[in-house]
Protein backbone atom coordinates (compact mmCIF):
# COMPACT_ATOMS: atom_id res chain seq x y z
CA UNK A 1 0.00 0.00 0.00
CA UNK A 2 2.46 2.72 -0.76
CA UNK A 3 1.31 5.79 -1.58
CA UNK A 4 2.64 7.48 -4.81
CA UNK A 5 2.13 10.83 -6.04
CA UNK A 6 0.49 11.37 -9.80
CA UNK A 7 3.53 12.91 -10.39
CA UNK A 8 5.81 9.85 -9.66
CA UNK A 9 3.72 7.21 -11.09
CA UNK A 10 3.44 9.49 -14.52
CA UNK A 11 7.71 9.17 -14.48
CA UNK A 12 7.29 5.50 -14.15
CA UNK A 13 5.08 5.02 -17.04
CA UNK A 14 7.00 7.35 -19.21
CA UNK A 15 10.17 5.05 -18.22
CA UNK A 16 8.24 2.24 -19.46
CA UNK A 17 7.26 3.77 -22.29
CA UNK A 18 10.53 4.57 -23.05
CA UNK A 19 11.57 0.92 -23.13
CA UNK A 20 8.52 -0.07 -24.96
CA UNK A 21 9.92 1.90 -28.05
CA UNK A 22 13.12 0.64 -27.03
CA UNK A 23 12.65 -2.88 -27.79
CA UNK A 24 9.70 -1.79 -30.56
CA UNK A 25 12.05 -0.52 -32.59
CA UNK A 26 14.43 -3.43 -32.01
CA UNK A 27 11.87 -6.15 -33.65
CA UNK A 28 10.40 -3.82 -35.97
CA UNK A 29 13.95 -3.05 -37.57
CA UNK A 30 14.94 -7.58 -37.54
CA UNK A 31 11.12 -7.91 -38.57
CA UNK A 32 11.11 -5.12 -41.58
CA UNK A 33 14.90 -6.60 -42.68
CA UNK A 34 13.44 -10.41 -42.91
CA UNK A 35 10.50 -9.65 -45.28
CA UNK A 36 10.70 -10.13 -48.86
CA UNK A 37 7.77 -10.97 -50.44
CA UNK A 38 5.36 -8.53 -49.01
CA UNK A 39 6.90 -4.68 -49.90
CA UNK A 40 4.03 -2.63 -48.90
CA UNK A 41 4.46 -4.31 -45.32
CA UNK A 42 8.00 -4.02 -45.27
CA UNK A 43 7.60 -0.33 -45.95
CA UNK A 44 5.22 0.56 -43.54
CA UNK A 45 7.02 -1.13 -40.70
CA UNK A 46 10.01 0.44 -41.83
CA UNK A 47 8.36 3.51 -41.84
CA UNK A 48 6.69 2.92 -37.84
CA UNK A 49 10.64 2.11 -37.21
CA UNK A 50 11.64 6.26 -37.95
CA UNK A 51 8.57 7.12 -35.84
CA UNK A 52 9.32 4.83 -32.94
CA UNK A 53 12.73 6.37 -32.80
CA UNK A 54 11.38 9.65 -32.62
CA UNK A 55 8.94 8.90 -30.11
CA UNK A 56 11.94 7.45 -27.48
CA UNK A 57 13.60 10.83 -27.96
CA UNK A 58 10.21 12.74 -27.16
CA UNK A 59 9.84 10.75 -24.18
CA UNK A 60 13.56 11.41 -23.12
CA UNK A 61 12.86 14.64 -23.38
CA UNK A 62 9.83 14.26 -21.05
CA UNK A 63 10.99 12.44 -18.93
CA UNK A 64 14.39 14.36 -18.33
CA UNK A 65 11.89 17.29 -17.73
CA UNK A 66 10.05 15.81 -14.85
CA UNK A 67 13.76 15.14 -13.51
CA UNK A 68 14.29 11.71 -14.33
CA UNK A 69 16.48 9.63 -16.03
CA UNK A 70 16.45 6.87 -19.29
CA UNK A 71 16.35 3.62 -17.88
CA UNK A 72 17.42 0.30 -18.45
CA UNK A 73 14.79 -2.00 -19.82
CA UNK A 74 12.61 -2.72 -16.73
CA UNK A 75 13.00 -6.80 -16.19
CA UNK A 76 9.09 -7.51 -16.11
CA UNK A 77 8.69 -5.37 -18.90
CA UNK A 78 11.80 -6.76 -20.96
CA UNK A 79 10.70 -10.16 -20.67
CA UNK A 80 7.64 -9.21 -22.28
CA UNK A 81 9.32 -7.27 -25.19
CA UNK A 82 11.50 -10.23 -25.39
CA UNK A 83 9.12 -12.74 -25.85
CA UNK A 84 7.10 -10.86 -28.73
CA UNK A 85 10.54 -10.91 -30.11
CA UNK A 86 11.52 -13.68 -30.32
CA UNK A 87 7.75 -14.61 -31.66
CA UNK A 88 8.29 -12.00 -34.44
CA UNK A 89 11.51 -13.64 -34.90
CA UNK A 90 11.63 -17.20 -35.07
CA UNK A 91 11.63 -19.73 -37.25
CA UNK A 92 7.80 -20.13 -37.50
CA UNK A 93 6.53 -21.65 -41.14
CA UNK A 94 4.21 -18.70 -40.96
CA UNK A 95 6.59 -16.19 -39.99
CA UNK A 96 4.97 -13.36 -41.54
CA UNK A 97 1.42 -14.31 -40.69
CA UNK A 98 2.08 -14.65 -36.69
CA UNK A 99 4.73 -11.30 -37.14
CA UNK A 100 1.53 -9.43 -38.10
CA UNK A 101 -0.20 -10.65 -35.62
CA UNK A 102 2.09 -9.94 -32.64
CA UNK A 103 2.34 -6.39 -34.47
CA UNK A 104 -1.08 -5.50 -34.09
CA UNK A 105 -1.09 -7.15 -30.19
CA UNK A 106 1.90 -4.93 -29.70
CA UNK A 107 0.65 -1.56 -31.06
CA UNK A 108 -2.56 -2.18 -29.39
CA UNK A 109 -0.32 -2.75 -25.53
CA UNK A 110 1.05 0.89 -26.73
CA UNK A 111 -2.09 2.42 -27.54
CA UNK A 112 -3.49 1.28 -23.76
CA UNK A 113 0.02 2.66 -22.61
CA UNK A 114 -0.49 5.83 -24.19
CA UNK A 115 -3.86 6.61 -23.05
CA UNK A 116 -3.29 5.76 -19.51
CA UNK A 117 0.26 8.07 -19.94
CA UNK A 118 -2.68 10.81 -21.23
CA UNK A 119 -5.05 10.08 -17.83
CA UNK A 120 -1.83 10.12 -15.61
CA UNK A 121 -0.16 13.71 -17.02
CA UNK A 122 -3.47 15.49 -16.41
CA UNK A 123 -3.50 13.98 -12.95
CA UNK A 124 -0.34 15.55 -12.12
CA UNK A 125 -1.25 19.17 -14.03
CA UNK A 126 1.68 18.15 -16.85
CA UNK A 127 -0.32 19.27 -20.19
CA UNK A 128 2.79 19.33 -22.01
CA UNK A 129 3.82 15.42 -21.10
CA UNK A 130 0.10 14.76 -21.88
CA UNK A 131 0.20 16.52 -25.60
CA UNK A 132 3.06 14.53 -26.74
CA UNK A 133 1.60 11.36 -25.73
CA UNK A 134 -1.42 12.12 -27.53
CA UNK A 135 0.65 13.01 -30.51
CA UNK A 136 2.65 9.52 -30.15
CA UNK A 137 -0.98 7.88 -29.54
CA UNK A 138 -2.43 9.19 -32.84
CA UNK A 139 1.28 7.16 -34.38
CA UNK A 140 -0.06 4.21 -32.61
CA UNK A 141 -3.22 4.15 -34.09
CA UNK A 142 -2.41 5.41 -37.64
CA UNK A 143 0.00 1.75 -37.58
CA UNK A 144 -2.38 -0.40 -35.65
CA UNK A 145 -5.03 0.19 -38.55
CA UNK A 146 -2.70 0.35 -41.38
CA UNK A 147 -2.21 -3.28 -40.14
CA UNK A 148 -5.99 -3.95 -39.61
CA UNK A 149 -6.52 -2.74 -43.61
CA UNK A 150 -3.79 -4.33 -44.84
CA UNK A 151 -4.17 -7.66 -42.45
CA UNK A 152 -7.02 -9.67 -45.49
CA UNK A 153 -3.97 -8.76 -48.66
CA UNK A 154 -0.91 -10.37 -46.90
CA UNK A 155 -2.80 -13.51 -45.54
CA UNK A 156 -4.35 -13.84 -48.88
CA UNK A 157 -0.85 -13.67 -50.41
CA UNK A 158 0.78 -15.88 -48.11
CA UNK A 159 -1.76 -18.63 -48.01
CA UNK A 160 -1.52 -18.73 -51.82
CA UNK A 161 2.23 -18.57 -51.91
CA UNK A 162 2.38 -21.54 -49.56
CA UNK A 163 0.47 -23.71 -51.70
CA UNK A 164 2.19 -22.83 -54.73
CA UNK A 165 5.29 -25.07 -55.93
CA UNK A 166 9.10 -23.22 -55.83
CA UNK A 167 7.82 -19.77 -54.25
CA UNK A 168 9.06 -19.01 -50.35
CA UNK A 169 5.38 -17.85 -48.38
CA UNK A 170 7.00 -17.37 -45.34
CA UNK A 171 8.55 -13.98 -45.27
CA UNK B 1 9.56 -23.61 -49.25
CA UNK B 2 7.98 -26.16 -48.27
CA UNK B 3 4.19 -26.11 -50.27
CA UNK B 4 1.61 -26.69 -47.97
CA UNK B 5 -2.20 -26.60 -49.26
CA UNK B 6 -4.48 -24.51 -47.77
CA UNK B 7 -6.31 -27.33 -45.78
CA UNK B 8 -3.17 -28.35 -44.01
CA UNK B 9 -2.56 -24.85 -42.77
CA UNK B 10 -6.18 -24.45 -41.35
CA UNK B 11 -5.79 -27.40 -39.57
CA UNK B 12 -2.25 -25.67 -38.42
CA UNK B 13 -4.03 -22.19 -37.53
CA UNK B 14 -6.66 -24.17 -35.66
CA UNK B 15 -4.37 -25.70 -33.13
CA UNK B 16 -2.42 -22.71 -32.51
CA UNK B 17 -5.54 -20.82 -31.69
CA UNK B 18 -6.70 -23.74 -29.50
CA UNK B 19 -3.28 -23.67 -27.57
CA UNK B 20 -3.75 -19.58 -27.69
CA UNK B 21 -7.40 -20.08 -25.98
CA UNK B 22 -6.39 -22.34 -23.85
CA UNK B 23 -3.42 -20.04 -22.34
CA UNK B 24 -5.95 -17.19 -22.53
CA UNK B 25 -8.41 -19.36 -20.02
CA UNK B 26 -5.20 -19.62 -17.70
CA UNK B 27 -4.11 -16.09 -17.85
CA UNK B 28 -7.65 -14.78 -17.52
CA UNK B 29 -8.60 -16.62 -14.40
CA UNK B 30 -5.54 -15.92 -12.16
CA UNK B 31 -5.99 -11.96 -13.66
CA UNK B 32 -9.38 -11.98 -12.31
CA UNK B 33 -8.52 -14.11 -8.75
CA UNK B 34 -6.39 -11.43 -8.09
CA UNK B 35 -8.41 -8.05 -8.41
CA UNK B 36 -9.95 -6.88 -5.40
CA UNK B 37 -10.68 -3.24 -6.34
CA UNK B 38 -12.07 -3.09 -9.43
CA UNK B 39 -15.19 -5.39 -10.00
CA UNK B 40 -16.61 -4.42 -12.87
CA UNK B 41 -13.29 -5.58 -14.33
CA UNK B 42 -13.37 -8.36 -12.39
CA UNK B 43 -17.03 -9.18 -13.40
CA UNK B 44 -16.01 -8.97 -17.24
CA UNK B 45 -13.09 -10.75 -17.33
CA UNK B 46 -15.00 -13.72 -15.41
CA UNK B 47 -17.39 -13.54 -18.29
CA UNK B 48 -14.69 -13.63 -20.80
CA UNK B 49 -13.14 -17.03 -19.46
CA UNK B 50 -16.48 -19.00 -20.03
CA UNK B 51 -16.30 -17.73 -23.52
CA UNK B 52 -12.81 -18.22 -24.08
CA UNK B 53 -13.58 -21.88 -22.59
CA UNK B 54 -16.61 -22.21 -24.55
CA UNK B 55 -14.02 -21.57 -27.78
CA UNK B 56 -11.76 -24.04 -27.24
CA UNK B 57 -14.37 -27.07 -27.34
CA UNK B 58 -15.72 -24.96 -30.71
CA UNK B 59 -11.52 -25.46 -31.81
CA UNK B 60 -11.66 -28.35 -30.83
CA UNK B 61 -14.62 -29.56 -32.85
CA UNK B 62 -13.36 -27.82 -36.04
CA UNK B 63 -9.88 -29.57 -35.20
CA UNK B 64 -11.43 -33.39 -35.34
CA UNK B 65 -13.57 -32.44 -38.13
CA UNK B 66 -10.63 -31.64 -39.88
CA UNK B 67 -9.42 -35.00 -39.25
CA UNK B 68 -6.26 -33.19 -36.36
CA UNK B 69 -6.13 -33.51 -32.76
CA UNK B 70 -5.95 -30.66 -29.86
CA UNK B 71 -2.14 -30.21 -29.51
CA UNK B 72 0.21 -30.01 -26.45
CA UNK B 73 1.21 -25.92 -26.48
CA UNK B 74 3.70 -25.09 -29.13
CA UNK B 75 6.77 -23.60 -27.99
CA UNK B 76 7.07 -20.45 -30.17
CA UNK B 77 3.50 -19.72 -29.04
CA UNK B 78 3.59 -21.10 -25.65
CA UNK B 79 7.05 -18.89 -24.37
CA UNK B 80 4.81 -15.39 -25.68
CA UNK B 81 1.59 -16.96 -23.84
CA UNK B 82 3.90 -18.08 -20.99
CA UNK B 83 5.39 -14.13 -20.62
CA UNK B 84 2.06 -12.78 -21.44
CA UNK B 85 1.08 -14.47 -18.42
CA UNK B 86 3.79 -13.45 -15.96
CA UNK B 87 3.11 -9.81 -17.19
CA UNK B 88 -0.24 -10.17 -15.75
CA UNK B 89 0.44 -11.79 -12.72
CA UNK B 90 3.94 -10.27 -11.79
CA UNK B 91 4.35 -8.10 -8.82
CA UNK B 92 4.29 -4.64 -10.24
CA UNK B 93 2.82 -2.17 -8.04
CA UNK B 94 0.69 -1.33 -11.37
CA UNK B 95 -0.45 -4.68 -11.58
CA UNK B 96 -4.05 -3.67 -13.24
CA UNK B 97 -3.20 -0.71 -15.68
CA UNK B 98 -0.01 -3.49 -16.85
CA UNK B 99 -3.23 -6.36 -17.28
CA UNK B 100 -5.36 -4.51 -18.45
CA UNK B 101 -2.84 -3.15 -22.09
CA UNK B 102 -1.21 -6.77 -21.51
CA UNK B 103 -5.15 -8.06 -22.14
CA UNK B 104 -5.95 -5.47 -24.65
CA UNK B 105 -2.89 -6.28 -26.78
CA UNK B 106 -3.75 -10.18 -26.24
CA UNK B 107 -7.26 -9.48 -27.65
CA UNK B 108 -5.60 -8.00 -30.59
CA UNK B 109 -3.51 -10.92 -31.03
CA UNK B 110 -6.49 -13.12 -31.07
CA UNK B 111 -8.31 -11.01 -33.59
CA UNK B 112 -5.45 -11.31 -35.85
CA UNK B 113 -5.40 -14.72 -35.34
CA UNK B 114 -9.39 -15.50 -36.24
CA UNK B 115 -8.91 -12.70 -39.36
CA UNK B 116 -6.52 -14.59 -40.64
CA UNK B 117 -8.19 -18.47 -39.69
CA UNK B 118 -11.72 -17.03 -41.83
CA UNK B 119 -9.22 -16.24 -44.98
CA UNK B 120 -7.64 -19.82 -44.51
CA UNK B 121 -10.73 -21.86 -43.92
CA UNK B 122 -12.52 -20.02 -47.04
CA UNK B 123 -9.77 -20.59 -49.19
CA UNK B 124 -10.09 -24.36 -48.37
CA UNK B 125 -13.70 -24.50 -49.13
CA UNK B 126 -14.93 -25.37 -45.68
CA UNK B 127 -17.73 -22.46 -44.70
CA UNK B 128 -18.49 -24.96 -41.27
CA UNK B 129 -14.97 -23.69 -40.16
CA UNK B 130 -15.25 -20.17 -41.48
CA UNK B 131 -18.47 -19.74 -39.47
CA UNK B 132 -17.10 -20.60 -36.35
CA UNK B 133 -14.09 -18.75 -36.28
CA UNK B 134 -16.36 -15.42 -37.25
CA UNK B 135 -18.74 -16.29 -34.10
CA UNK B 136 -15.52 -16.46 -32.18
CA UNK B 137 -13.81 -12.89 -33.85
CA UNK B 138 -17.15 -11.44 -32.58
CA UNK B 139 -16.51 -12.09 -29.07
CA UNK B 140 -13.00 -11.20 -29.11
CA UNK B 141 -13.66 -7.99 -30.72
CA UNK B 142 -16.72 -7.52 -27.98
CA UNK B 143 -14.22 -8.40 -25.06
CA UNK B 144 -11.38 -5.73 -26.55
CA UNK B 145 -14.34 -3.29 -27.27
CA UNK B 146 -15.32 -3.66 -23.52
CA UNK B 147 -11.27 -3.25 -22.26
CA UNK B 148 -11.33 0.28 -24.35
CA UNK B 149 -14.11 1.68 -23.12
CA UNK B 150 -14.14 1.03 -19.69
CA UNK B 151 -10.01 1.82 -19.83
CA UNK B 152 -10.37 5.30 -18.53
CA UNK B 153 -12.06 4.66 -15.81
CA UNK B 154 -9.98 1.80 -14.29
CA UNK B 155 -6.67 4.24 -14.56
CA UNK B 156 -7.86 7.26 -13.14
CA UNK B 157 -9.81 4.79 -10.43
CA UNK B 158 -6.09 3.21 -9.66
CA UNK B 159 -4.48 6.24 -10.15
CA UNK B 160 -6.47 8.36 -7.09
CA UNK B 161 -6.45 4.91 -5.13
CA UNK B 162 -2.29 5.01 -5.77
CA UNK B 163 -1.99 8.60 -4.33
CA UNK B 164 -4.45 8.04 -0.69
CA UNK B 165 -3.17 6.67 1.80
CA UNK B 166 -4.26 3.55 3.31
CA UNK B 167 -5.72 1.98 0.13
CA UNK B 168 -4.34 -1.08 -2.19
CA UNK B 169 -4.28 0.10 -5.96
CA UNK B 170 -2.62 -2.36 -7.71
CA UNK B 171 -5.55 -4.91 -8.09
Amino acid sequence: MTTRSNAERLLMWLQDAYAMEQEAATMLTAMAGRIEHYPELKSRIEQHVTETKQQSERLRACIEQLGGSTPAVRTAMADLMAAFHAAGNSLMSDEVAKGLGVSYAFEHMEIASYRSLILAAREAGRVDVAEVCEAILLEEVAMADWLAEHQDAVIVRFLQREATEGVTAKH
